[in-house]
């Protein structure tokens, strides 16, 4: 335990002060701050020296230079029990409660366009100082940096009659430097991305350079939203961390209403469903995935109906799978789903009170709602993928077609057209190589992960023929060019009547000459979606 | 361009400071300092005041307060043309180049049991004020905090007549923010680590948390190695990033000899490889993969009797593959690819100068080594799966197999054991569902990546049958459990004499005396393999 004395406030974010500042003034903590702090205090009733009063060195440079000075920093610093001797000969006063915010770079460098001298206007020198002296002198020194951890104080403050426990100290110097490292991230994020767009060569495209530099370091910050039991496999540890700042619509922002825990896989396949699901927007529609790809995708008048084709797809896949909705999930569907098939989470934006309490029949189903979402591509801006000492990073895939140019001789039909962008959306989602037959907007067969073209075609070709689904008269999207015309030829042999493709193939020519000899109407893209 | 007067140096890494004193020297450049870096700059023959001297204030505390000071934080971060009367006022002497090293808090704590007392020693607060003060007021400081990096300043001082340029003075600012951010980085990832061991429940098992802790959060930082064209598609931006340390025998490692730049799908396809390839450390081995999956694994007497028989698994995807080896390259093996098949990548340990040679033919062909590897598992030890808004981090599948347990009625043959423990090392690194079959040594088909079980077997057998290869007398390996019998049905029909795989079904009774109707033997390795 140590006895919080005197404290020095500075803060930018008011919010939760006057309760903190009435527990300090309870226990009789001397006040030392700055400013509009000082101010708000001392009507809360605190006796508040001004810091430049207290090292009589004044507040100058706009603030720049308040605190850093040997008087603030060696009451913070000095070791209890050991450096009384030398602060006393210097009259320096201990300090034993740092409460700082920063100042709001990362809010203000949010928009890209923000002037670099006003971004580095925002980087704080005297706060982070401050806050880092705290929390590394924890053994005698409590810190706190966001108004969220001043109740834990507070607590503790009357508890233990204005004492504070080692272990409260350790926990607050650990968000500190969270707080620090997140707060220098965004720092050396934001200047490496200036200084790639001051080096950029005339001969860039600055659009590109603009969206993502690619600065020659990358840091960045995750906070642990869930520890999971194991990882992909049960010998490996995991857990699930999310992004500072969450939006609505995905699984990081979804939330359970009931099941069991979620696990690795759960979460990862849940995310991909819920991602390709976000692609239909208008119509009621389902997406089902079983190991990392959708077995399953159908739209629908309703949710039931597009469960109901989807399921049909590939019946034997969907058993434990993952199910998402594009609609608020009603009771109909839960029950539909839970009497027919083993499933193990179902998400949807929105869940309505009757299907949740249709699922209550089932305790075990994991039942998530992610809220609504606003855009229908991913909103994280960055991909990654793990490769062994280093990271690949990537934009992500958020285009859809760069184009729709007919090729072949024959235009598709309307309603082969609406199958075609049905069947291209999900091939965006299928790991490569690719292959979606599809008709009336529901997938017929799915050729997921071969090696090549034309034996993910064949996959497609026997799910459907397991499923009992007939191809003729189906669609086909393939996630990038068919190398030669052995894919239309085919196709063509189990009835495919349109094709969607990215062309770019040396052999397009002879490939759309074998479009046209079948009667295949063929679209281009211009648009690869490899997803590995 | 700002002229250089005078510089605080305060450095623990010594290296490169005799250069830099004497060019700073040799420019009339004032010198503040402490300690040790005080006596070697002097003894280069420069005038150095200590900060003590120079402040007014003593060093104290054993170095915990030094130069948190006004007279140096003023110095630093004065406005030119705005500040000049204030400093002058106080006394406040302007400095425009800070040269400081922070305390090695990253190798104090590689020691995960190094005392906590220790490591928050190591936690510097005076350096990364003055770095960060420095990088702040860059446009008028130069701030160094890296060796490697004097020599940029020392040309611009001898360029421009001791000034340092704009462009350089925010390139090095931008270092310093990637500085700091790495090091509160590692604290704030040691002080979470070892919060959730202080916090760990006495039904925890203390060996995993020791392992992985999993903090609440994760700070992470990686460097750019390379800019790449584009990502997975063409539409997508990326670069390749590492991790500070790297160790041998990773893509991380790895040197490019020859031929075009990697594409984002190369490294990370390179890197399939590679890991799949150091599973084998005795024999001559040779795995081929493409999207992401082997399509050809096989131990040869040499790399090129290893290379045919991969290529022989499945000629057709091997084309455009990418080839990992685990032995020095030889100039047979490498004629023999190149002259039989168009090659994206080739990787092995080393090259020799006769193979450096061959490759010389195929100007475009990837050429890289990335020195020998000490263990045979991934070095990383945390894995990362993308989701949007958040990221799945796990320890890295290092285990083979937990055990090696008999349950059928027959023993498998000397040969079918190696065969079994050969496909089971290559199951692990096909995407799930992964069925391989093998014989002597060599892959005979691999079913890949799909959402059941069956139909994984089933695509192991059209490979093995468009490659012309029997199956007979071939034994299989499933990444994770047969969930009914009618894997082992399908696979007694096709020929396979030897099944390895984790159990753990419900149904495993049944499983295995399916094997034994079939005299199948049958090995449980406790040990499931998904990789998605």
């Amino acid at each position: 335990m140590q006895p919080i004395r005197r404290a020095l406030i500075s803060v930018s974010d008011k919010s939760g002060l006057p309760e903190l500042a009435a527990a300090l003034a309870h226990h009789g903590v001397e006040i030392l701050s700055t400013g509009g702090t000082a101010a708000l205090l001392r009507k809360a009733g605190l006796k508040v020296t001004e810091v430049a009063e207290h090292t009589g060195f004044p507040e100058m440079m706009d603030g720049r230079v308040k605190t850093l000075h040997p008087k603030i920093h060696g009451g913070i610093l000095g070791r209890r029990g050991q450096d009384e001797a030398v602060m006393q000969a210097h009259g320096i006063d201990p300090i034993d409660l740092v409460v700082v915010n920063l100042y709001p770079f990362e809010q203000t460098t949010a928009d890209p366009n923000c002037p670099l001298e006003e971004a580095i206007e925002q980087i704080d020198i005297g706060g982070p100082t401050l806050i880092r002296a705290a929390a590394k002198n924890h053994a005698a020194v409590a810190v706190l940096v966001e108004p969220g951890d001043y109740p834990r104080l507070t607590a503790e403050l009357e508890a233990h009659q204005g004492s504070i426990s080692a272990a409260l100290r350790f926990d607050l110097a650990t968000r500190a430097f969270e707080h620090t490292a997140r707060y220098d991230a965004a720092i050396a994020n934001e200047l490496g991305r200036r200084l790639e767009l001051a080096s950029a060569s005339p001969d860039d495209k600055p659009d590109d350079k603009q969206e993502h530099p690619f600065a020659r370091t990358l840091s960045f910050q995750v906070r642990r939203q869930q520890a999971l039991r194991y990882g992909e496999n049960p010998h490996q540890q995991a857990a699930f961390y999310v992004e500072p700042r969450i939006q609505d619509g995905s699984i990081a922002s979804a939330r359970q209403h009931q099941g069991k825990e979620l696990s690795y896989n759960n979460i990862a396949d849940t995310d991909a469903a819920l991602e390709c699901v976000k692609q239909f927007n208008d119509v009621p529609t389902c997406v089902i995935v079983k190991h990392a790809n959708p077995c399953g995708v159908a739209e629908g008048e309703s949710l039931l109906k597009a469960y109901d084709r989807a399921f049909s797809t590939d019946p034997e896949s969907a058993f434990g799978g993952i199910i998402a909705f594009n609609q608020e999930l009603d009771a109909a569907t839960v029950s539909a789903v839970v009497e027919r098939q083993f499933v193990e989470v179902m998400i949807a934006p929105k869940i309505s009170p009757e299907a949740l309490e249709a699922a209550k029949t089932k305790k075990n189903l994991r039942l998530l709602s992610c809220g609504d979402w606003t855009v229908a591509g991913p909103t994280t801006t960055l991909d990654f993928k793990r490769v062994t000492g280093g990271l690949l990073v990537q934009s992500t895939d958020r285009l859809i077609a760069a184009e729709l140019r007919q090729v072949s001789a024959r235009a598709p039909t309307q309603a082969e057209m609406a199958d075609l962008l049905f069947s291209w959306r999900v091939a965006k989602f299928v790991k490569s190589n690719a292959i979606v037959y599809a008709r009336a907007r529901m997938t017929i067969g799915v050729g997921a992960g071969q090696m090549s073209r034309v034996n993910s075609a064949r996959i497609a070709a026997i799910k459907a023929e397991q499923a009992g689904l007939a191809v003729k008269g189906a669609v086909m999207a393939s996630d990038a060019f068919f190398p030669f015309r052995d894919g239309l030829d085919q196709a063509a042999e189990v009835g495919i009547t349109a094709v969607i493709q990215p062309g770019g193939s040396m052999r397009d020519q002879e490939v759309i000459a074998a479009a046209d000899e079948h009667g295949i109407a063929m679209i281009f893209t211009g648009t690869r979606h490899f997803r590995h």
